[in-house]
């Protein structure tokens, strides 16, 4: 079982998820495990998982492609009551709430670019898939998709895969950027999202690569080294509802992007985030999903830890320019 | 030179701080210094640093135990102009500001806990000689004392060191705790830290240790296994007020409670943090200094970077039981 709980000297939420495997005598011990053969995401290691959600093949083929099963040490659980979203802040809220695994390939793969573009066109789809189901459950407050990959990223298995995580709670940050962004839209009609990509557009310097519908961009105040956004060019609040076109547009720019990450940071550990409209009370006419990548090439330390501020020692500037180049150059202008 | 940069989408600060030594390619080649013959902290290497702000001797000692040396690499710098905080966040403010290293032994160790109480105690009085005369210069808002023990945590050198970051901006997560705690102090005349802690003494489950003017305490919401406060039992909003007893107390504390938590969690990378109230605008009647001992044995991974929630997989009620046994036994009761 799980909790929500709120720190009311420093203003964050956690989620406290004690898993009898992750027991501290264990954590300094924890096994990158390597070897395909005790994978339990590789083919015919099925029956190693949770039963299995969904399964999907490509088109002409008769095995499993992509599966999705339940995490085996979920952060959050689906708990027989739930009292609704709590009002106290000192008292712990019931950790109610659904963690999928979205594995994403039969073989040992480890990184998303070793899928050609339909199978990576497959793995968006499913995250649609996963999405639209906890939505229409109608008791998840908020889902994200996220992919952890590499050690340093905080993946425990390195067999290419994702994971969705919805909560019954949502989550106060979040809750706290949709209030600005209804604000945003209220006061100038706008998206934020498509403010701050109006502008990225005019200054041009942070663009990576402009398609028919997506733009891919270094944020200004990028957190962290080659961190990307990739960003519809037209508000749309839900990646569920992006149609088959323009999925396999993203699927090509997805692929894209993260081979020029690869190439320009050597291979880095790297989270993907999808931000897509929260579950309830819809429509949400102010949100604006976007995908981001954001590789983990340096580590956040005592000044991020105490200030919830970041140092990025890369220009975003200079991150755009070397991903424009493919990373065949490692030298920067500036 | 660097930037202080806001991101309109997200909501966050950053300082852009490109360093010549930290280009894109050297990234993935840092090397973890290990040897004491390379290290630029160790005496004899005096000439390696810039030059000195300060030094400090052991009562008899006649070479010096601490050196204070400006970071060669800063993230903010001392600029010759300084507009004042910025209204526009579009725009990037320079990123003016201090950035000192506190070198706190002469020879070559890894660990606080390798230093006795009285070298611990001196290296006490440095943070607060140090915060005390950057807040006297008058031109920086914020102060920050913190330490990155291990790569895990950040640190590039090993050698034992901290780190005083002012600036001349309040890091905006800052100012939003800060209006949070006024408000908790005009509605209910105590500080939201003493709020915590009294709770916390009165639950008991989570309270490692009580001394006549602290307590430690692993927090009710604490977002990484084995998460610590040392908190003055008593609200004072200057941890450079101190006065000379009750450092010794401190130093003795500090160093018990990094003790168990090297014990029980098997010598890991940590961060330590030194929070006192801002520079600008006395007196913080409603501030409350403590130390944050933060242990780097899980990595932050996309669910954490999506949402800004934290998962911990330890309960802070076993942490603390843990640590009450000095570590020494590894199995939870709970």
């Amino acid at each position: 079982m799980s909790e929500y709980r709120y720190d009311i000297v420093q203003g964050y939420w956690v989620i406290i998820a004690p898993n009898r495997n992750g027991r501290p005598n264990e954590f300094m011990e924890m096994q990158w495990r390597r070897a395909a053969e005790s994978c339990p995401f590789c083919a015919d290691h099925e029956h190693q998982t949770p039963p299995e959600i969904a399964r999907y093949c490509l088109p002409g083929q008769e095995t499993w492609q992509v599966r999705v099963v339940p995490n085996k040490y979920p952060a959050v659980y689906a708990h027989e009551f739930w009292a609704g979203s709590g009002t106290d802040p000192t008292q712990p809220l019931p950790g109610y709430g659904a963690h999928e695994v979205i594995i994403e390939s039969p073989e040992h793969l480890l990184r998303l670019t070793q899928l050609d573009v339909p199978a990576v066109h497959l793995v968006l789809k499913v995250y649609q898939d996963r999405l639209r189901s906890l939505r229409q459950r109608g008791d998840m407050a908020y889902g994200i998709v996220f992919k952890n990959l590499g050690a340093d990223a905080g993946a425990s298995l390195e067999h290419l895969h994702s994971q969705v995580l919805a909560t019954a709670l949502l989550p106060p940050p979040i809750a706290e950027r949709l209030a600005r962004w209804q604000h945003v839209h209220r006061t100038t009609g706008q998206t934020a999202v498509l403010r701050w990509l109006e502008e990225e557009q005019q200054v041009g310097t942070r663009v990576v690569e402009v398609t028919d519908h997506f733009a891919v961009v270094c944020p200004f105040a990028s957190r962290l080294p080659f961190e990307v956004r990739i960003v519809p060019r037209l508000p749309q609040p839900y990646f569920e509802s992006v149609r088959s076109e323009q999925l396999w547009e993203l699927a090509s720019v997805f692929h894209r992007t993260l081979r020029r990450v690869e190439h320009a940071a050597g291979l880095p550990p790297y989270n993907v985030i999808m931000h897509t409209a929260p579950f309830d009370s819809p429509p949400h006419d102010y949100f604006h999903w976007y995908l981001e990548v954001l590789p983990r090439l340096t580590r956040t330390a005592g000044f991020e830890w105490g200030t919830g501020c970041f140092i990025n020692p890369m220009e975003p500037e200079c991150a755009a320019e070397l991903l424009r180049l493919g990373g065949e150059t490692t030298a920067c202008s500036e």
